[in-house]
């Protein structure tokens, strides 16, 4: 076989089973999630592209398929084995976004968490240039009780360092490579995230929506262990 | 008054009072922290020169001073006003580092998780040049049902990926400045990081220590509420 | 003669005479102020150390000698021709700084503007960590028709995006070098302040405090012609 | 709504409501503008495909539409409350460049300074390496009394820093991704001007002639008021 | 001739006739093949495009010619003078992927070492995510006496490292260009391999499989001389 | 115990005990060191300051020390268990130097080689500039049958691709940090080394020469099990 | 008009007149062409794509216009004021290429020598990773007695190093954007002739080909004056 | 012996016999020194620290010893074999600075271009700032008719593209490592001259003086054959 699938990675390390199909052809990509759903009953896709997107759909019809376009993720689930939010450990993230283009990034996220049993809060373009428009997302943040907030910009990536100074929930960064000039394909993000003069702000890699929300699934799984 | 110190960053967003002396004169420090003592009875000063350590010692002689001299922190508390662990959320923390040249930054960590009431468990020099080193480390912290992991590497920076495939919980990576030539400072070991082939880990500033574990406290703490 | 001094620059360019002293010995200094005290009657040195500050204060016992230690720059006129706030174009700045580490570069700013003529409005420590500690700074700059804000910060540098979202004044930029790891001795301010999500922001060289005010100045000087 | 659109952005901070449509669907840039039509009675779009335009040109026939194709820009006003330069503060502004392929952003500094009421004076394809091509530029910029001059060059970007050696004015330096090998997309462009060895030069992000002209405005307001 | 071909280049220096095919059109590359078939009877393309391919197949019918597409290798041998393994100097390379997204780098290199003769065990996806994946190929490594092992890797690169604590060869490192973000095309992973804390690990230059499996085939050949 | 010292890595994996004492106290060197003769009785020490050495030749007063000054290296082996040439695997290697200003890098190899058991044969200050220095080094090599060559060099870096084209071993290219301007650090000796158009050539880390004599001793011990 | 055109840069500078074509239209480039043909008779049009060059052509049929497609140079002259070598300063420049993927450029170059009626003098493909190719080429160099050398290389980048090492004359490097990996668009390449440890090497842009003929130009006409 | 020294570089390639003292020893530079001066009677010695000048001093006190501190550089002549302007290429260059700051560099380039029989021509501190500052140099280098003219300017680096603008001679520009900030140890400079949008400029390494004016010799010298 050409791939070694790491089946045993949810049961021994808390993470899903994933496929990252950028650099993957459609046949690659539906033979590892061919071998994850025999395994473990499901798979999730990121960075879908259209072509991968009908090749699932047509592979796995008698699957449970739910598609996110804009956040180019495919969950995939056995219909037998269908997932049921009772039988996970359950929790609440906020995904916030300093602009509209942000959204493709939020959406991975928030299509993961889902994925992975927790309720999402969406609060889109709320960035600081207008610090006004946080003030309502941070009430119904704290009202919530979310377990953590995945806070993603573009541009100078300000968000996060003003967003942890009003809550005192963990503030997973997300920086996405929006912007021009300077911005370096969001490095310049990046960096300005991970120099954050609040504390309680972690970083992932650029535009890594997936990953913010696994990380975010982590704390709300330990926290009901 | 030259500095606006921010007294209610800990009731409103779940932040210690820390002051960073690096920058800051002795006398500017003692002054900060004066202030942050009057308000809320404590105060942690992180990148403590011995000449700030002796000034603290010499002006807070009447309060409780702990101090870390390998991790360059110095945790000041009012004696009436006591710390005591049951009055907080607990939480469990490990903090592994590959090298023995990281044991400062893990120092760092090590005195503000505890400044915050975690438990803390340490295994240093277990890196993946003899991955064998691991076995142990990972088996406790299973066994210990830590809330947060935090890997401390310089040099490639593979721990973090290496522990996150074998540990259900948040990995908090942070890159430390050990390494030359292509080592850049720690932003090679950052990248690495932020590039990790494993999810479930998130990254801090290259030799944050503090930003990591106030971090895992306030995973811990969410899981408290 | 060793320097082809540009003693026309001010009657021509609106910019004032100075010495940028850090590459100089005293001598040199000392030297190049001569030759324009001569011609225009006053001098700015600034990035003066100890050693250039005592040669200064030594030649030109018999001009009016200003010295900001903590902004390093010193401001020389000859004691007849002085300077009268009355005789020039009169401006208003105010000066804001995200941390107390940045106030050297805002007092380089400070001592260039008074020097020029302009009054000066300081708000220090008001980073965007605890925004609400920008609430009063921002009402004073409002109520006092300021020509220019000069928005000083390190770390991500977010304060002249956020700033610039509450007045409607021009926002003038300065990164500092202040930070560690990702900060890269300001550059990653500096690319964080370009890509600022508000229009409104103008940015200099980190660290450049002199050319802030200058800049200031002719924004002031152009309003009053 | 997808986007919270910051609406009271001119009246608090005397910016234009402007939409950046690089990132966003043709769709998407006529709804945010129809809100800004909504509240505000105007709107302007930058850096607009031809597909923009033609949705905008489309959906917006009972409007005043104003386009300028090489600059990218997009001005949309509601017909009854026509914009008249007599109701709003007015100011001129002188727009360099080094060279020809430059003048696309020359072009949305203009459209934008216009859209603002503001008199545009243009210089084109004068850069310094036939240093003679800038001594009319220079009479007539001193003449016309601007309120502020904008140079726009790439390559080695030496044109701010010579015009601002040769008039009174602030001078407004926008580097462009013109360039080739050593360029590396207007950083080093961007750099040399931070670098100016003249004061009286704030920089904008590479290729952002939009916010040069509301720096400008701002400028010419701050003189108005 | 527009080429100085460099034929005398195996005999003097043990390196095999090869050409880059990248930056030369289909009619150059023939060219080439051509005169280095006249002189030494063999040759070897790399970075072959499918136009490339076809020029060689048509041009060269009367060989032996030997295509593998996913690694875009080329091998064109005259019938007569056939290669036999017997007649040179024989060895064995074990090379190792840590992704699936890695191989076309790995059948490069694989190419490469047959076409020279070497006996190649190939362990695609065994990446340290899962460390348990190594067990296997490095048991397997370690009966096969192999010459030296390829680790071929992406993103944080840290598949070398690993190996070279298991195994007591020489480990040759190829980072490839696969990843996003902070990847930088392959950057971070060169610098995270350079950065290895196992010794017995050098580098060749991201996606040189070709270069890596000469390099193992000069290590076999100086064992045999 | 602080430190988990990986006292089976040569069984396991062939290379040699040793210590990189830079970022450590000569306290935490000698303690290392300790532990590893007890174990295996050897320890090479690299990296070494005066300091370091007066340390460990004070400790180790009854053991063999071997001080090598310029490449600042010591070794350390137990008087009993002595060394000798005959009970390990033995090879040659030739070690080349570019300049005279990287000769302690080549020291650093030398020594670490000699500890390992090789013979080594030293060409210093051989650099392209003048291309005839080199043919009486290439002819020794080729002689002398070596198992492998190292090529070190600063500046532009060129010796290893020129001397790869000249020899038919492998040629192992150690980049130095000795230059200045554009050298940055060594960076762009680094990259032209992996740019090398010559194949046959891999590289370690910059100054790094500690690990291309490991690497080299791998070569010699593969070819001879 | 919308382009200042510099036409007494020639007879003032001693450089020609040429348009860089790459960021304009073929409409921009033919207005240009034009104006400068009727002031000095010729232009040189470089970058030019197959656009350009059918513009070009159809627009001046009663011109004399040479077109160099490998160099991507187009040289219009007025039939009347013909060029003839005698009626200039003639020169010897020799220009090398390390590989045939070089060629464009080098042919950039030539195109531009002959323009400015110098003779040329082709060595391509001979690289130093077979340093025995140069031999020929630097024995034919000494004889020719040349103005100059340009040596193109992409890769390391060390041939200008060699050559310089080998003849007297200047020796102008032109690095090229050939190569991959670390290459960075000939990046390291520059780096590496700037840190030539040969002197008599100075260096252009990556890809300048143009830039490097007008050198060797201005030396031959300085030679002649 | 330690180092191979090259001592036919002149006579074979026009190149002065010369040492770069900066990572050598005082004796390394003496023993250098005298093999030189055995072979040709002459050796020039830069970056040469007080401790290298003094023992230079000291040992070669029976020779012609030339010590220019500014540029820190060293010539030394047997007194037989004396130097005579006479008995070799004469030739003239031009030596221009922006500021005060870059004089060492053109110090360093002056003492080498004199220790090579040219007459040399200063114009220190007449940069870009000042157009007017650049009309007397411009004026007297046109007729002086130098070879070559030597720009040198830190910061923004804008000096030789202004001259070559002026000037029909070709241009020799080194960036200085002067400035702050985006400086970037002199890289923006490099750049922003590589950039530069006259032709007939070509660059040497950062601070590079001596190379600057071996290349100014190579053209004299080539006038003169
Ligand atoms: N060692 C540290 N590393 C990173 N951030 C820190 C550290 N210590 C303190 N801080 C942060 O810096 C803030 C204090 O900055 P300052 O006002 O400059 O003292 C604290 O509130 C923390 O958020
Ligand atoms: N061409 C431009 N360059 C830079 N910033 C722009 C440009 N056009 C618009 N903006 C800014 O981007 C904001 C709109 O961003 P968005 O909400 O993404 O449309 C505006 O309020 C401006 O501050
Ligand atoms: N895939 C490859 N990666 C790196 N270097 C290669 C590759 N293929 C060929 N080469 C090298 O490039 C040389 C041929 O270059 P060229 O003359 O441009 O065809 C060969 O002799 C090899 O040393
Ligand atoms: N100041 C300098 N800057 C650049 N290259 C220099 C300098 N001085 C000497 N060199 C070059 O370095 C060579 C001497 O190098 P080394 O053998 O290390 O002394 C000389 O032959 C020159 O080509
Ligand atoms: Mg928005
Ligand atoms: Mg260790
Ligand atoms: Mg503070
Ligand atoms: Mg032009
Ligand atoms: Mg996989
Ligand atoms: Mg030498
Ligand atoms: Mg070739
Ligand atoms: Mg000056």
């Amino acid at each position: 076989e050409f791939a070694k699938i790491d089946h045993g990675r949810h049961s021994r390390a808390g993470k899903p089973e994933a496929v990252f199909a950028e650099f993957k052809t459609p046949e690659e990509v539906v033979r590892i999630v061919k071998a994850q759903i025999e395994r473990c009953g499901e798979s999730l896709v990121t960075r879908a592209s259209s072509e991968h997107i009908e090749a699932i759909l047509k592979e796995f019809s008698d699957c449970d398929v739910k598609v996110n376009r804009k956040g180019r993720v495919v969950a995939i689930r056995r219909r037998l084995k269908e997932y049921s939010a009772e039988s996970r450990p359950v929790g609440k993230v906020a995904i916030l976004t300093a602009g509209t283009s942000d959204i493709p990034v939020a959406e991975e996220a928030a299509a993961t968490a889902e994925f992975l049993g927790m309720e999402v809060l969406k609060f889109y373009d709320v960035g600081v240039a207008g610090i006004h428009r946080l003030i309502e997302p941070v009430k119904k943040i704290r009202e919530a009780k979310v377990d953590a907030v995945i806070a993603i910009a573009g541009m100078e990536g300000a968000l996060p360092s003003v967003v942890a100074g009003l809550v005192d929930r963990p503030v997973i960064a997300v920086p996405t490579s929006i912007g021009y000039g300077v911005n370096l394909n969001g490095l310049t993000t990046l960096f300005a995230m991970l120099q954050s003069c609040s504390s309680g702000v972690a970083v992932v890699n650029i535009d890594n929506g997936f990953g913010a929300a696994v990380f975010a699934y982590l704390i709300a799984r330990t926290a009901r262990l």
